[in-house]
């Protein structure tokens, strides 16, 4: 049994720029993998107190990634906040960044992305243009019709940095606000959206992907997820074959989360992110292999793990903090009741509609998952 | 995202006693729930570089033991080698412990054990007694037949403490080694070896049942384990129901593992575990709620998790420190090719014929299972 051991080795360092939830469920997933965590954030940071080493530090410095950069093999992301700069100056100096600072750039970049997926690989994203001033959106909106989406070109989530606009007034007050340039875009009309989440290792470039999922949003966050989507098998199809042709042009390394907007039954890319995304948590029961222990073994070099559901169907319910600033870990036993129920706390301190945690429940369908899942993050929530 | 929080409040803190592998495991349950793990235990413990709180000290010492409480909710066990007179101070100073002590020293004291499962619960277990000399194994022995088994009264784990004697000589030696009293057991057949592991919530009393996997021990080492166990389902759901009504018979309170024989047909309780177990490692991949999230839960006192299956068979194979020294982790990446195959290692530096890790793997049979899971074990321990 244990006792005094003699220092053992990880077999594998890695850096995460940021500390939060990702990096936090990502520290379990290392856990069985003896790969030591290495997060750069604030104190008391989520994926900290769950045990990955704390780099305390701002991914806005180039000396505090530099310092994460330091002590491991690779260093990837937790979001999409770190500053470009800065990871370009790293990996010149030969530090292993995955997703390459370039190629991460696409998750950054909103306007990058959309010239390099729609102009260059000729993927199928919404009309959009560069807009520097209201003219610019009466321009676009001759051609594509109010309202228009205008969009900050860096820096959004969530559902921040995004305003849809009916008018050449309501543009020029979200430029201003925004800054420009701003990105306007086409307002599609959405019959479903979903998530194509897809992994691509150093290295091989093996590839894998899970079954497509439909997001659920609710105020512009992917609140609610269903494994697989309820939706046409050839769409799901042709939006993991889209997921996995752009991991593959684009050389990524880790994992690749593409939104998609089902259109008039044709698929338009909203969205991409490059690490573990809120959409993938229900992979982490419901598939063999989760995305946090996949993105770890996909920025590694190693085999990627088989991605099938472990059940007919899976859903994902996020966890808000309620408006009364009560802290749902405060009623997990009530929720464990909901039978098959799965929860997830990320240690974060409640706040009236910050994202807590989450719930995922297994189902004969997507339905089923979905209440199962609904029945315990309400309780979580406080509204039971 | 991830910036400056204010402090959260973990749901619950559990101390264990000794930080391990069974206590790394946990901290991956642990991370997931938002449960604050302390372990005591030598620096450098598993669990602690998993991100367990460590309190650094002995599970013999009255005072570490004080400590180890000070902080948490409630006190359990990553093994059975804990002071048990200094644990019984601790009950009776109001310190919540699950199991309790009294509970518990039927998995510390093997003649205890007997006495109160076969002669006060009328359960099926090997004849026994208690011998202090050669001539007490002799008179066993007239009864039951030589060869008897000597074993430790208490300590023994792993094979250890356990020794087949086939003379009156031999059992002289051995109580000389072992040290007086021993208890002798009829050596009996053993057709197949089961384990059934069963959880009871504290306070609620809710229990739920494992489905009983099949082991294959290699020198008193649990080796192999094939879940469900290939065996008469008549007798696997008979060796349940005994779980679970030993469970209830001894108020037990978090989980308990109960390894039989099958011996011409019969059930013989051979010995218990109240903590996660190794036969149990098979739940990490292969049931709904793992065997760790499940004791987090019983000794908690919250719901217990779903315990089905999420695939027709699954399967366990240890990874032993090879003879050359060398690091299994080092040969992960090669592992991660077999297909399905899942690794789990303990952050333990190598030795020969040390626990290291384990690997799980699902199957449509128990033999496909056990094959994966072979494969990959094969190549961690640097055979193929």
């Amino acid at each position: 049994m244990s006792t005094v051991s003699a220092p053992a080795t990880p077999t594998a360092r890695v850096g995460i720029v940021g500390g939060g939830q990702l990096a936090r469920m990502s520290q379990a997933a290392a856990i069985a993998l003896d790969v030591e965590l290495h997060v750069l954030d604030a104190a008391g940071a989520p994926a900290a107190a769950a045990g990955a080493q704390l780099i305390e530090g701002s991914w806005e410095s180039l000396d505090d990634l530099a310092r994460l950069a330091a002590d491991v093999d690779v260093v990837t992301f937790d979001h999409e906040f770190a500053d470009r700069e800065a990871l370009q100056e790293l990996a010149r100096r030969g530090v292993v960044i995955r997703p390459h600072p370039d190629v991460k750039r696409l998750a950054q970049d909103k306007l990058h992305m959309r010239r390099t997926l729609g102009d260059q690989l000729g993927l199928p994203v919404p009309a959009f243009a560069e807009v520097h001033e209201a003219a610019d959106v009466e321009a676009f909106a001759q051609a594509n019709g109010w309202p228009v989406v205008l969009k900050t070109i860096t820096g959004g989530y969530d559902g921040k940095g995004v305003q849809v606009v009916d008018t050449p007034r309501e543009a020029a007050e979200t430029i201003a606000a925004f800054g420009a340039p701003v990105l306007a875009e086409a307002l599609v009309g959405i019959d479903l959206e979903l998530s194509a989440i897809v992994a691509r290792a150093a290295g091989t470039g093996e590839v894998r992907a899970y079954p497509v999922v439909e997001t659920l949003q609710v105020d512009g966050i992917c609140n609610e997820v269903v494994l697989p989507a309820r939706v046409d098998p050839v769409i799901a199809a042709r939006a993991d074959a889209l997921a996995l042709e752009l991991a593959e042009a684009i050389g990524l390394e880790g994992l690749l989360a593409v939104e998609l907007f089902v259109s008039d039954g044709e698929l338009l890319i909203n969205e991409l992110a490059m690490r573990p995304h809120n959409s993938g948590h229900v992979t982490l029961n419901g598939c063999l292999t989760s995305q946090f222990e996949q993105h770890l073994r996909a920025v590694l070099g190693w085999p990627l793990g088989a991605t099938r559901a472990v059940a007919p169907a899976a859903a994902m319910v996020n966890v808000l903090g309620p408006a009364d600033g009560s802290d749902p870990g405060d009623r997990i036993a009530a929720a464990l009741h909901v039978e098959g129920a799965h929860v997830h706390l990320y240690g974060k301190a409640p706040r009236p509609g910050r994202k807590l945690g989450h719930v995922t429940a297994l189902g004969p369908d997507g339905d089923a998952a979905l209440e199962s899942a609904r029945a315990a993050a309400a309780i979580l929530e406080g509204e039971r």
